[in-house]
């Protein structure tokens, strides 16, 4: 009966990176970026200053609340204190922050602070669907 | 040295199962159906006719994609042919059925085709943020 090789347990959050990375910038109106959300089949959209530094994250739970309260600029419905992690780091980890502050993605950013993709709970799910629980 | 319980394999959807179903219906505006999102915090919203069946899903990506395009009603971005789920199914085929369709959520539905609730590719990432990869 031979234990699982501890890699199994290991598996990193660059193993399930989308790249490259999508992204949008502040001066967009909700409209483009909800166009980018679409026309790239995803949900969130990491928001950059002009140094291409992270400055917040859209969803398109986000665009619901823009719809739902009438609001109008991505500033309004951006989150500014954004929840990351690194590409080295475990997807239990990616796992468990999203899971305790009850989002569904985390960008990815490499040591000075740019954005190298997006980790999201679907991409996560994706890795059961592929190996089902326990088997990975 | 144990090998896992073959119970942890067996995971069931009803075991992670958010109730009461939230739903809306097909008569809602665009504006209606994201308050609900919203007020729930939920990203998934299945669609009931009158007989409280089965008919649609609305997700918060086709609120951006009404933003995004332009799209006024309801009918005009629900998805129609709805991927579901039974209580009784495992974990490990839901998640299945979600990543080889690309969707992030499965609505699930008893033997009479009601909608039960939802369970989302969040739900299922929580829980490995909760356990750990290996250790369900
Ligand atoms: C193809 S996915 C693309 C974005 C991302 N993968 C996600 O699921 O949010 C988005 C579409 O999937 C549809 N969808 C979501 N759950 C579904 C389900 N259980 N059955 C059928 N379509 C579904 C939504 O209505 C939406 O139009």
């Amino acid at each position: 009966y031979a234990p699982k090789p501890m890699k199994a347990k290991m598996k990193l959050v660059k193993d399930i990176l989308s790249r490259p990375a999508v992204v949008g910038t502040i001066k967009m109106s909700i409209t483009e970026a909800s166009r980018i959300l679409i026309e790239n089949n995803i949900n969130h959209l990491p928001i950059v200053d002009e140094k291409e530094m992270l400055s917040g994250i859209i969803t398109s739970w986000d665009i619901a609340k823009a719809m739902a309260q009438d609001i109008g600029s991505i500033s309004e419905i951006m989150t500014k204190s954004v929840l990351c992690a690194t590409p080295d780091e475990t997807i239990d980890m990616a796992a468990r922050k999203m899971s305790r502050n009850n989002i569904s993605g985390l960008p990815i950013v490499d040591s000075n602070n740019m954005v190298v993709g997006v980790v999201s709970a679907e991409d996560i799910s994706k890795l059961i669907g592929r190996t089902g629980l326990n088997k990975i």
